[in-house]
């Protein structure tokens, strides 16, 4: 197939190794020359361009910019569209993507792939990124299913494990298991920035040892990123904030109140049911 | 040097493997035979007993029991020991221990090594586990200075990075980046469990991936650590927590509130400030 990549970094650059390995010819198009080098470089594209005019003669589209970009990006790409191309994204919410890009291209395939490394960018694209991972389309009422279907097949092409729901489906699910998380761990370590006496900060800093690094991470990275999630799937991040504050009020009740089995009971729950949460990497 | 050791799990273990590799003498105990036989076995200890007999001509004492049984074993060993046995401990809360210890045995400096791994028991023990890593030391006011020297040295020949504070101090850093990280992860994963919707709660465990993976890890660890820190350190914890929850509720109020520049500058700000807690692994 003549596949199309709008962005060409972590997501869209590993797209296109593992697209082009298969046998597709794959155009990818970035703001950036540098970019566009690159990627002819490592072997992620056959063509590369600036201008999204690249695209017009390819069938499947992966839309693979941040969040905020994908529907401007979209606006700019119709003109060049034959009507049959399937355009797909790889947002990390759903529901108001589709809402943004279904009046202007109906032949949309929302998508969402549960990758991703601490790096970022071109130089970080790597072969079988998707092996074994979760990929998820969660087309709508009105997505065509022979689109679905030409997505779903690239998608098992990686060796990724496909699932297949609504977009309010996904977007719930995933402020429990992403966003959440992002905005847990954003706290703590906000939480550490205010400790007011200087002496205990500097003496926190030192300690910290491998629990806060894991526990921290998701609320270091990208600030964009972070922002988008919480914007875009505003009403299920709240409402897993809201949950997880009732919560965390549970726990600061038990300690209160000294009900140390009680915190023993949940830590007990918690080491039980979490592997059910841990895919294979 | 003659030292002791009680409890030869990853923590007791460990020191044994680098200590006795120093040329000291080590003598460990264990509750368990089996732990005995593999400790000698894999030459952690130059000798083991279940009896704290054993210990009776050492000159230095590593108590790395659990926490809730630092003050019994300290009990049961008192009628052994010579005046002038240093004794010191492993736990992660200081003022508590300190307070329940120095009744029975003056000679006593409360430490704390930061370092771990996602694995427990004799099997985990490993050499240099210390290196490279924080060893806190938290003499009190009646500390004799020779026993905090003598425990120092040990330290350092670890080629653990030595630090020095109040057991207070102590307490209250800690409470910020390991107790604090403990109780928001936990809190997370109490949150997903109680998704009322079986179908949200069934996608959600499909699609995590290494976001919660890393945040989760130790809100679903060890239940009796993640209790013992609770109940030794309540005041700290509650402080921690409390403070969390205001930076929370903040959070929520900028969602709420579409404030999402807000968002993207604390993140900004925890992208920025968090490598200063990053301490080489």
């Amino acid at each position: 197939m003549r596949i199309g990549i709008v962005g060409l970094g972590l997501i869209g650059g590993s797209l296109g190794l593992d697209l082009r390995s298969l046998g597709h010819e794959i155009f990818g198009v970035s703001r950036q020359p540098k970019t566009c080098e690159i990627a002819l470089q490592r072997g992620v594209v056959d063509q590369a361009s600036v201008d999204l005019l690249l695209l017009a003669k390819t069938e499947v589209i992966f839309v693979c910019t941040p969040l905020g970009a994908i529907q401007s990006t979209v606006e700019q790409l119709v003109p060049y569209l034959q009507p049959e191309v399937v355009l797909t994204d790889v947002g990390s919410v759903k529901a108001a993507i589709a809402q943004k890009i279904l009046p202007f291209w109906g032949n949309f395939v929302p998508g969402h792939p549960m990758a991703g490394t601490a790096e970022t960018g071109i130089e970080a694209a790597q072969s079988r990124l998707f092996a074994g991972k979760p990929y998820v389309l969660t087309p709508t009422d009105k997505t065509p299913p022979a689109s679905v279907q030409v997505v779903a097949d690239l998608v098992k092409s990686l060796s990724a494990t496909l699932y297949q729901c609504s977009p309010a489906a996904h977007d719930r699910a995933v402020s429990l298991i992403s966003h959440l998380p992002v905005m847990v761990s954003a706290s703590l370590i906000a939480t550490c920035l205010q400790e007011p006496d200087p002496e205990t900060l500097l003496l926190a800093q030192q300690l910290a040892s491998s629990g806060f690094r894991d526990t921290s991470r998701v609320g270091g990275g990208n600030p964009e990123l972070g922002r988008m999630m919480a914007e875009y799937n505003q009403a299920e991040v709240l409402r897993s904030l809201h949950g997880y504050r009732q919560t965390l009020d549970r726990l600061i009740d038990s300690i209160e109140t000294q009900n140390w089995s009680a915190i023993e009971q949940t830590l007990r729950q918690n080491q039980q049911a979490r592997p059910q949460f841990l895919n294979p990497m």
